[in-house]
């Protein structure tokens, strides 16, 4: 790992593609070094691999136009959004060009009756509920980053508020998509519901650009609660906080969010963001619901904590502490890199049937010690998803070695529960040998699909198959 | 319609296939006249196309070993749960050998601390929630039959509870299947959610048995809640009926069931089910929650009903007459057939988005009336979904017709609404030209996936693409 693979590169081809781009989109095609670079790989520890040329795409005909031209020249198209996927689901291993999605940042429309709306790939969550907030709506889906729409479908990404609202696949109505040959197709309307065929939705979402490119979504919304109640309560274990996780959610308390953070994160996000919370294992949630239901939830919860030791129990007084609390969860990523300076994070993404969740997490943290690894957790762990962030040391063989053995011994335990290797982050570049590893023969059927849509492997090569 | 389509029959491959199966199968593979018949389409009004033979198979590896001497000879295979599917998906128009799963219906794990289990696809949804009561838990996709869940999750099908618990797309982890070659696959484990690789579940959700046999499903399940209160309500008109509806869900009550019963409907009930509710449309709620939250919700409905005209609301008082409500709405095709002796019923399935719902049902009642047919509605209204149920005389030419022409032109009108052709009973042999309408060149990438995964056609034949 680090090191991505290449692929062989059709050097003829780009360059032929490239050239019939430039005169057709001007300066909206460029090549320089710092625009590839910037659309190359970015995030964590894989290597960067550019493209040749970026392309700012206006509009699904554009996309469609971009698509064919690549496709009769037989060279690979790489979709981006805002560049924050974490394997490598950007790089560029066998060159050609990306189409950078950010420009087709429209809401095309609201519709308030039926709680759906309609966007273009390149809006961003955040402007989406900025843009929701006046008519009481908004969109669930919450990654972290303001990562666009489209590439949220791609990755089939989630969040902090999956427990109660699903992930990308239970939010997406419909798609339009341009596929590998240029065509531009609708995979559903506007229905709650449908029984019409293959679930081309659900196979686009989650396909990481492999299959097609994302042009617009058609988005479930939901009312804004009329109550919103956080809270927060230290534990005395790891152990203990996942054992009061798993009683709320079999008791059917219908949290929207409900966050760990390990005692290594608690003290890296009370330095960072000038918190004193008690540096033990923390659970933060969120309740929505009627004045009354959030309420309720609240208390439930509550006795449910004390059970299991739980202190400190407080639900936020005030709008402003509630933010200051998410936004700190928001910022672990970089709260946890200052606990070492000039360290890399390395993120796993295990997710576990959530009876194994206290097991899962507590290994994890055994095995970093014992490998003396510095590694925060954070965890989703409503869902059984959790993110050991391994803080390595580049330019030490002896300790990426250690990270590698680390991610390979976690994602297998996670399989071994009959979890999987990758919760919200994908399979892209950095997770192809554990995909293999949990589904077998499935694989098989995957490639094979691949084959049928993209017959010349252009859509994002040398991601997940 | 009516009439099914053939296929060109393999007569030769079927021979030698069966005769292996049954030195195999020996008694278990059965080529009797009725045995074959029921074996086929037994539901509405298209026409009966019996399999060559049945077997009733017992175990996964006994499904990969008929599919696979099937796959060496290029014979159909047909699976089948409990025959309860209404668009001809189990008819054999080219023949072939049907796989009966009825015999494979053990629950095989309830994981009470993951809320989830593990059945096998002949296990059928009523016997799963018997098994479950003890343990608090319950399944909710309830289609009205005591379908099988292979086939329920086969045919994505939904019914009363999907306005709050989604329909089987969002209610199965992941499955077992048999591929067209007889390969036996895994989907995913028992991860809440995964990132890992394309959506195999959500593809062979839906795929009506022509992408692989489902052989073992991992649910999700739910808390029976504290509290479940039903209630009814009738309204002056449908519109009116309709905009309650709007307005509930918009206002985000998390109702449970939101059922919809036009007078006729309403009628048919009151003389089948020997009830005496007034012959105006009516809505039949049912709320989840904890006492206090049940109440609310009631209460919040009762408020916005009354805004529209609605009257006679009433919480249901005990679990007898709450079941009896129920039992009656379930009872609702047989009893409008009893409105008239003799007829068959042809059920649309069309599903808007529900600011168009209610223009929709007018729509379609309207035209019934100038088309002279007698044709009760019921709908899962809270997702925009319902039937009408024609009622026809299938040895008069004209009224054969008319029905045609009445079903041709609401799946027009619901498509030009942005809604689908199908909301829950799927494509099967009766709606393949709508699929076309209302997807168009999508169709063209389903055939590419089915064409990959089962190059010689022998899953299912004739269905979907």
């Amino acid at each position: 790992m680090g090191r991505a693979a290449k692929l062989e590169r059709n050097a003829a081809g780009i360059e032929t593609a490239i050239g019939i781009l430039k005169q057709r989109f001007g300066d909206r095609l460029q090549t320089g070094a710092s625009v590839r670079e910037q659309h190359g790989h970015t995030t964590t520890w894989i290597e960067n691999q550019s493209p040749d040329a970026v392309v700012f795409a206006a509009s699904t005909e554009e996309v469609a136009e971009i698509v064919a031209t690549c496709a009769a020249h037989r060279v690979p198209v790489i979709p981006f959004g805002t560049g924050t996927s974490l394997e490598g689901h950007v790089n560029a291993p066998a060159g050609g060009v990306c189409i950078d999605l950010g420009q087709m940042n429209r809401i095309l429309a609201v519709n308030e009756g039926d709680l759906d709306c309609i966007v273009q790939p390149g809006v961003t969550r955040e402007q989406l509920n900025t843009h929701l907030r006046d008519k009481g709506l908004f969109f669930p889906i919450d990654p972290g980053a303001n990562a666009s729409l489209g590439g949220m479908a791609a990755t089939r990404a989630s969040g902090t508020n999956a427990v109660r609202y699903g992930t990308m696949k239970d939010n997406v109505l419909s798609l339009e998509a341009v596929m590998p040959d240029g065509r531009i197709i609708r995979t559903g309307h506007r229905a709650k519901k449908s029984s019409a065929g293959y679930d081309l939705t659900r196979l686009l979402i989650g396909a990481e650009g492999t299959l097609g490119v994302i042009t617009e979504l058609t988005l479930r919304l939901h009312g804004i609660p009329e109550a919103i109640t956080s809270a927060r309560c230290s534990f005395p274990s790891v152990d203990a906080a996942c054992q009061a996780v798993m009683a709320t959610i079999q008791y059917g308390v219908p949290v929207a969010r409900i966050e760990l953070l390990d005692q290594l994160s608690v003290r890296a996000a009370n330095a960072y963001s000038g918190l004193d919370l008690p540096e033990t294992p923390l659970l933060l949630l969120e309740f929505h619901g009627s004045d009354a239901g959030a309420a309720e939830q609240a208390e439930t919860f509550g006795d449910i904590a004390g059970e299991f030791g739980g202190t400190g129990f407080a639900a936020t007084a005030t709008v402003e502490e509630r933010n200051k609390l998410w936004q700190a969860r928001h910022d672990m990523y970089w709260a946890s890199l200052q606990l070492r300076p000039g360290a890399r994070g390395i993120s796993t993404d295990v997710c576990v049937p959530i009876s194994r969740l206290a097991e899962c997490v507590t290994a994890a943290q055994d095995k970093a010690a014992e490998l003396g690894l510095l590694a925060p957790v954070v965890g989703h762990v409503g869902d059984g998803n959790f993110h050991t962030l391994l803080l390595i040391d580049m330019d030490s063989p002896d300790e990426v070695a250690k990270a590698e053995d680390f991610v390979g011994w976690l994602n297998d335990l996670a399989i071994s529960m009959e979890g999987t290797c990758t919760g919200e982050h994908g399979i892209g570049q950095g997770k192809k040998p554990y995909l293999a590893r949990e589904l077998g023969p499935a694989v098989d059927y995957m490639r094979a699909i691949k084959a049928a849509l993209d017959p010349h492997d252009i859509m994002n090569p040398g991601k997940i198959v």
